[in-house]
């Protein structure tokens, strides 16, 4: 039995290399699928596919609009859903993308730093399991395969 | 034929009033239901009820349990749902809220300013409308009743 | 038992009065409900309410946004949806509409003239009935109080 | 992760074909469906089945009961959609299988020239992406595999 | 708390005048509804409403799609459907109803006699609770209000 | 692309076996997948895994549960429904697998002889397809594969 | 704004009307549902409406089936469910309803003594809250209304 | 056609291994997905993952998200699913697995020895079938594959 994960987050480091490596090592057969990783990549599709956009309203609404599509499709082929919250950025597309899964009732993972218990508090409280770190979120997953 | 709105969204100041007194101006026959808009007691409420907590990070979990209840009962209810976002504070809960909107099909407004187009934009464009103001949201809203 | 009716079609000329008159002659305990019916309104409610967008097919965009609300907001109050097909203009929102209730499992009656039997067969086969006249589609939904 | 792409939209020229061919030079993983494209077979399909019918309303009726039968079956097992509009002909098939789509939750991109901006708006705006060629559509859906 | 019962059935005798009566003596807060009861009246709707068919396939297939609103629209607004089988006719309808009823979870009771225990017993295991009376359904639907 | 075909209907003759010969034949991708249709095996089942019961009905509802337990995962994986009614036997199975099938949005296939069209119009108009033989069933769905 | 609450659990004693007293007292806009509580009527309604049973097993199957329609109609009314676990009985009724409750998405709130904190734990957790005492669960649902 | 059957049930004996013993006796076409069967392991999964918790109800909550995480993801695999009760411990758990099983429309199993008919009998007449031996229950799954 494989196991599609999706990996909500911000696409500002490497994390979701740390958790593709951690699986491997734990030999867990999963198959990760995610948003676009290159941030450039993702602010500029919609220009880079439709043209120049009269304004950064613009862009950004082109750009999202295929962010979405992505999104959308992958979500549906996953299995459960791990949604990574750090100390930086607004990561709104995070909470969006967590509070869509849990409420497609898909299996939902939290990560978040201890810093952010409170702000997260009813998101965190939604979700089936929220840790700190990206080694226990695969520790729940490991979980299943015992 | 009245309508319920669900007003998501910050709890710091009193936007909600301002659109109960423009519906009432424009003799709009909506009813409007809110997440616990007293702060204090929102953080506190799970103590209140289920008593002290071993911690900070328990007390959150407690009190989360309860406003998540609260949401869910009144949210539920509504026809509509207006998403407000303001430059400060995480507003996890408000992208939280309207998210879970927008998958359920409750046709979903968002408020914010010109400042968060670009943190915002994936939700934005899954939200049926953005606004930047209160009084546009109502002017979405009135549209209905022409 | 009140039901309510979404009038689905061209807004070009007054089809939705006469649907209105003849239920009441017939006395049956309908509610109707429609889009903006104004056409000029409909189509420049973007720009009322979002200020001037930098060309038609953003002002379109923000028009549209504000119309699809206003139909599912009212859509989903609707016990039937009945939908009128002319032999004029183009009426792929009539067609869209239509296919949105039948998918939801609304009962639905479309209206169309013969002339139109031929392009909107598949539509028609999915619908609950299809008839000719406005009258003929009073008398399906009479038929209910019989 | 193979997809398999639902092809709506007129059949009388050979644009699924070059989708197709697109796809292939692209090595993108992609499974096509589509509508009966031979339109003398899908006018009488009905017929060929089922017999000689009184009149052309009951062989339109007959061949549209087969032919939604096989849209419903395909579309079913089609992670996307892809609904292309051309200047040509009332296409409300076409709009009536992006609608079904949509609702269905169904991920959708909409294929139109620039001319039809305007009487496509609302569908537009309820697609996820939409775009003027064949070859931008592919792009979106490339951007899922980078 | 008034609930709405759907009374499905053969319409060749007043077994639902039967139900009424029963329910009024037992001042139960029930309101019923139903197919269409009689039966020529059932038979000849699409040529009513439609004109004249060429045979009488198109004229069954007429009238069935008015039927067939009818009942989606009334189903839909039932809290209990009563499906009662009697030892003569087919009562294909009644079949499709009560099928239909179970597979939407709407609570049903079926009434049969001792004789039809065998042909309907796949049935009668898929609905609610099965009787032979008719007091004996109002009983059950009584249970609820003590 | 291999569909999975639930054949419902009487077990009293080896309809089914033609089925799967013409299917061969055609070199058609279907698995198909039905009722017990072993008649005796079907009205025995009860008692034969749960023990002698304590009367007729009662060993009726011991074999019905069993027999729509299989019919339910069966259901379940099928992509189309076939169900046929003969002229004997009152057939109300198939009217519930018909019933359901379409209630779940299964693309579904009714094969009944002309001398039935009038009993089962409700039915036939609610499937996608009403045909008269087997090999016009199998003609609809290798349309798919065209 | 009126709810309904669903009352689950075990019908040995009188808890549900403290609950009903309590919420006067509070003056909470709640209407009360619940299960048949007179428990020699609850475990003979099979009997008394469908005649004597071969035994015990027959008997207690046609009571639940009675029983299970009365949950069915009074569940699919409720806005909330409370269910009750106390330290005498088996309670799967009550673990049942509330299983189905969460599974609907009903908001649900566990009352329980401490002393079944370790079997309930799986339970409480996929329950909105959990609480101790009948004044607790009271507390939850007049914090909507604050 | 294989199957993927989830085993709820008391974790305190190796029930689960018979089954899969005579499952593969029989050469049935199964797999087997389950709750943690060590008991300590699954008592203690919540503190083996997020650390130690401040008090038993706090560790059982940490324990029972995680086991409600694996549940979750294993029983949206499962075909089928069996519920064991025995004569010891509450298995509140598998009433609320048995439940949510029915609720979601999964075919569903009860194996219970004939002391528990009463205390069981509202769900037992929920679930598809119920047995009272491991060996029933693959007889009945087993009649699936004739």
């Amino acid at each position: 039995m494989e196991l599609t994960v999706y990996l909500a987050g911000q696409i500002h480091d490497s994390w979701r290399d740390d958790v593709k490596k951690l699986a491997e090592t734990k030999e867990l057969p999963l198959q990760f699928v995610s948003p676009q990783t290159n941030h450039e990549r993702s602010d500029n599709i919609g220009e880079a596919i439709l043209g120049k956009q009269p304004g950064s309203l613009y862009k950004d609404e082109a750009a999202s609009r295929i962010n979405n599509f992505r999104t959308q499709v992958l979500m549906e082929k996953a299995d459960i859903v791990i949604a990574l919250f750090g100390e930086s950025y607004k990561q709104w597309n995070t909470a969006m993308d967590a509070s869509q899964a849990i409420t497609l009732n898909k299996p939902t993972i939290i990560i978040r730093p201890k810093s952010l218990i409170h702000p997260l508090k009813e998101l965190s409280e939604k979700a089936n399991v929220t840790v700190e770190t990206v080694e226990q979120a695969l520790d729940v997953i490991a979980y299943i395969f015992e």
